[in-house]
């Protein structure tokens, strides 16, 4: 099937789907220092806790939200004029860029020529290109090593707190020595276990522009993709995940992948790469990142590889350059190059199972080869990083040679690279371009923590972002699963970002269900990791859920959770709605036990009585047993 | 929905969809030291490598097999006889048994007697309960610890071994140096992180003898269930997967839930526990356990308390006993024990978030209060054991004080239970009972290794046997991925069997759909923990089936998978059949890139000169990229 035929411009719009309300949610705006910082969340409110239960109110909580003006009923949405540039104030007004009479790419205003092209261009852009005045660096590194708090920064930190002073507030508002206790405990969590990652309890600007300045994160933001939320990819920052999303020679269309792109941020998708191979990649991708909150990637390689028709040998460094001009002037936020690749690492791939699984990298390897001699990558990276600056777009650099089986993992092809992509990060910072390093793959649980280890200090703290990995390779189908683990494991370690993967990895190209499954799967990776590591506030949601599913507030239950449809759904499914509100009910999990109403009971009256609380519990435990008996002994209740 | 009133014995019959041979696939039986012996694999043949990739022969590789007689073409399945009583010979010759006249339970005899239950009873049972002769203990430890080495015993070293010299053999078998690098090759593994687990290359049935007498290892196999295929639950084998059936007082019939038993082996359950608590449980466990080639566990709790109408307090030991033995007369193989939930451990659970989730520990805890005294599970342990010995039933001591959530991982309640549960332990040794431990439940990762250190000082060694555990409680409706990660870590961590956990946790009952999701989850988080942990022979699948990832082998793939039909299903959704076997169609990894091979040219070129591989290597590659340019540069190939 190739849909591009069908696609028209003017009729394009926007998946239903994607904009449906959620469940009790609303979009809210935290506002920073100045008006137009306003920084969506998702609050979620809950039911009061039922009678039988204490009859506490439970106050709303935050979430992380990635879905743009998409799910704010108040935003007026019409992907053929995209969203609102919300960052193109902050960027004018740092006054070190320029608005260019036209596209720089040669290819870009061939295509932007080509009347052809008209029926399924997107027609909303009306500004002109943008760049660096001559001589100026407008990367978010830049500013930061010399001081500056750009706004983008102050977006994220009130972005990464979540509200969660608002919340506790509202906590400790219930009010009495009760409310206290709630509140306490709905904000306890268990220390984590971070590997030297540095956590504070309150994410400040200055933090942020200190990590940025070390190189410690980054936020992909190109100048030329305004309409992008500002978020941060850093070790001590929340986890985030990535969606792939593109067409092929064979299937989809410019529609199914706008539609993938709003489907995946409506489920939680921090950034999406778009690896469109197949027709029309430029008009794709305009579509995309003209409707995109979030950060875009590409892997220019594909396209360049497109301008020579599929021939590596071909390549060249003009051909390249161009391109990186095309995508920075779109907007591309960041951009997958496998410069690391070098000569001397395509030998040492001679012995493996899988060869090289990367596409970039196998182009690489062969224009390598054909030419022996150093990639144009590798040759120009000091090229290269005079482009990502003047735009903005940072690196990620690629590992081509990433292993594609267990048996490959941690070879010396895949650790040679990895020690090039840290030279080359080092050359990347001396230019003030922002660098995150891209990871394996396939590895066994056993070697995972060799792999963050090694990039942690080849890296030198550079993010890592990693694709999965995959801890077997014997279960096509549920790669999703098989690379979560490796995911939610290496989160934990310390990696930045996780690259999803769908359960058609391997066989085929994800639908749009294959997409949501791939994100949620990583959003709950991403969550355990940030448990694990003891991220602040990590726990309130967990915490949240849990106190839902106890008090059998299954309402709650669903809305707290990371996919409410799917859960209600489920849950529907076994039981008639209404009779599966008791506790019988459960499968096998979440009986409401009323020892615990006796025991809290029993610590009441020890405050009360003033005694030792061990004896107060041997007494009420006595006093107790005959009150349960005498009222029925019931363990489970009906809400 | 209640579909018992529908249930005819007379038509009961086998699900088809569970007998339907899979692709490829022979099952083979391994003959130990008597003709007897006869151990199931299930053997996969593979395809040749294609000519353009070196037209190697694949040897089939031997994979674990739980399915028993259903996927065996020359077996009869009438699943209203049952299946042939394979151990019974070997039960007989210790001639330390005897069959009973009649039920020793007396529940037992009232439902035989029950002429209403006729039209659903099942009828092809025509042999007579059996028990130790009085004085003798018929438990494999207890032959165990006096050096007598059982059938059983040599059955699961032969299965442990699965069939690895013969694959090892075929591979050396196809000659050259190029066959012997292709063996070496394919055998190669990473070494492992065991955290002390002792994994011998081969299993011997003596030391199988040995970590049962130590109680490292437990074979659950009930003298009344010679049905049963011997397999060992132990941390110096393979990690083995529980999954969890049975009928609800809402939902589920007899042949619902004999059809998924069948359905749970077909994909690799290790064991099947029957957690009915709906209409009928009697009846519905004979057919379970009559038709089960695998260990049948139950919660014997849950059927005593339907005794006494629901009410814990009615519970005595002299029902809680009847139960024990009429469950352990047909033949049930390992009984949850919940005796470690103490009366002073109740209180604990004051604080927690969501109390007792444990349904056999709520209502002991209800007892505990209700009689202010220790439970009778406590009080008659030794009695039980006297039972337990008299059929050769495990232990599966409960955690009844499991977390239930993230914020009650690890708390005062669930450590000091496992603790006592590590002294129950020792008891039970002392009657040579065997006994493995369960475990949690909600647990995040950086928790979960304190959960097997603790098991492991203070239960001895002794089998631990999780349930997950959940790494996060934000996923409700993916609580299966939640969960894998968990029990792939602590699988890797030391615990021998992983208790499954299906997508409806926390929401209903499981279908048919369900239970094949959490199986194949669940099979392929052990199998990433046999990897991390460097199991002999355990990447020999992965290998295989990377190879033919490879080498575009695609039905090899599908085939050496955990689930050929999702694989295949998936792929055939994507792209049509034929066209698709090309390299280019692969939408992430998996290309087939001919660096590969020509850095194999190299080696061999390197070979024939004689002279040193690194100088070799640089000459190879100047030779090899004038070559590759001529030949086309053609980094894909069509297979």
């Amino acid at each position: 099937m190739n849909a591009n035929e069908k696609f028209i411009a003017a009729k394009a719009h926007v998946d239903e789907a994607a904009i449906a309300p959620l469940p009790n949610s609303r979009k809210i705006y935290v506002e920073g220092s100045r008006p137009d910082i306003r920084v969506p969340m998702r609050e979620i409110s809950q039911a009061d806790t039922p009678a039988s239960f204490g009859a506490e109110q439970n106050p709303p909580i935050f979430v992380y939200d990635c879905s743009g003006p998409y799910s704010d009923p108040a935003a007026k949405i019409d992907i053929r004029s995209g969203l609102p540039a919300l960052r193109q104030q902050w960027i004018e007004e740092r006054a070190d860029t320029e608005l260019l009479p036209d596209l720089s790419s040669e290819f870009g205003r061939q295509r932007a020529a080509d009347k052809s092209l008209d029926e399924l261009r997107f027609p909303g852009l009306h500004r002109k290109p943008r760049r660096a005045k001559a001589g100026a660096n407008v990367s978010q590194m830049h500013y930061a090593r010399r001081g500056i708090i750009t706004p983008e920064m102050e977006y994220v930190a009130i972005r990464e707190n979540l509200n969660r002073e608002q919340y506790i507030a509202s906590l400790r508002a219930s009010g009495g020595l009760k409310g206290q206790k709630m509140a306490d405990m709905m904000l306890r969590q268990h220390p984590g276990q971070n590997f030297g990652a540095s956590l504070p309890a309150t994410i400040t600007p200055e933090f942020v522009r200190d990590e940025i300045a070390r190189g410690r994160a980054i936020i992909p933001n190109n100048i030329n993709h305004p309409e992008s939320e500002p978020m941060i990819i850093g070790r001590n920052f929340l986890t985030k995940i990535n969606a792939n999303i593109g067409n092929s020679a064979v299937t989809s269309s410019i529609a199914e992948e706008v539609d993938k792109m709003t489907w995946s941020i409506r489920w939680g998708g921090d950034t999406v790469m778009d690896l469109s191979t197949g027709k029309n990649i430029h008009e794709t991708r305009e579509w995309i990142i003209r409707n995109s909150p979030v950060p875009i990637g590409t892997v220019p390689i594909y396209q360049a590889l497109e301008k020579v028709n599929g021939k590596a040998e071909d390549l060249t460094w003009e051909i390249f350059r161009d391109t990186l001009i095309e995508q920075a002037e779109q907007g591309v936020d960041y951009f997958t190059i496998h410069a690391g690749v070098l000569l001397r690492y395509v030998p040492l791939t001679a012995n493996r199972m899988t060869g090289i699984v990367s596409r970039g990298g196998s182009i690489m390897a062969k224009w390598c080869l054909a030419h022996h001699k150093e990639s144009f990558l590798y040759e120009h990276f000091e090229d290269i990083c005079e482009i990502m600056k003047a735009y903005d777009v940072a690196f990620s650099l690629g590992d081509g040679l990433r292993p594609g089986s267990i048996y490959d993992a941690n070879d010396e092809a895949q650790l040679g690279e990895l020690k090039t992509l840290g030279e080359l990060t080092e050359i990347a910072w001396r230019h003030d371009v922002q660098v995150m390093i891209e990871g394996p793959g396939h590895v066994p649980l056993q070697l995972i923590k060799e792999n963050m280890d090694l990039q942690l200090e080849w890296c030198k703290e550079a993010p890592f972002y990693t694709l999965g990995p995959l801890t077997t390779d014997i279960a096509p189908g549920y790669d999703h699963i098989t690379s979560g683990i490796g995911a939610a494991t290496i989160g934990w370690y310390g990696t930045a970002m996780l690259c999803y993967v769908t359960p058609k990895e391997h066989l085929g190209l994800p639908n749009k269900q294959d997409v949501k499954e791939g994100i949620i799967t990583y959003k709950l990776a991403a969550h355990a990791a940030d448990l694990a590591k003891g991220h602040p506030g990590a726990q309130i949601r967990d915490n949240a859920l849990s106190k839902a599913r106890f008090e059998f507030r299954w309402e709650d239950q669903f809305n707290l959770g990371l996919d409410p449809d799917k859960a209600k759904e489920f849950h529907d499914e076994t039981l008639p709605k209404d009779s599966a509100k008791v506790a019988h009910f459960c499968s096998m999990c979440g009986p409401h036990f009323c020892s615990m109403k006796i025991t809290q009971d029993v610590r009441d009256f020890a405050a009360q009585q003033g005694i030792d609380e061990a004896e107060a519990l041997k007494k009420g435990m006595e006093v107790k047993s005959i009150e349960f008996v005498k009222s029925g002994a019931e363990v489970y209740r009906n809400v």
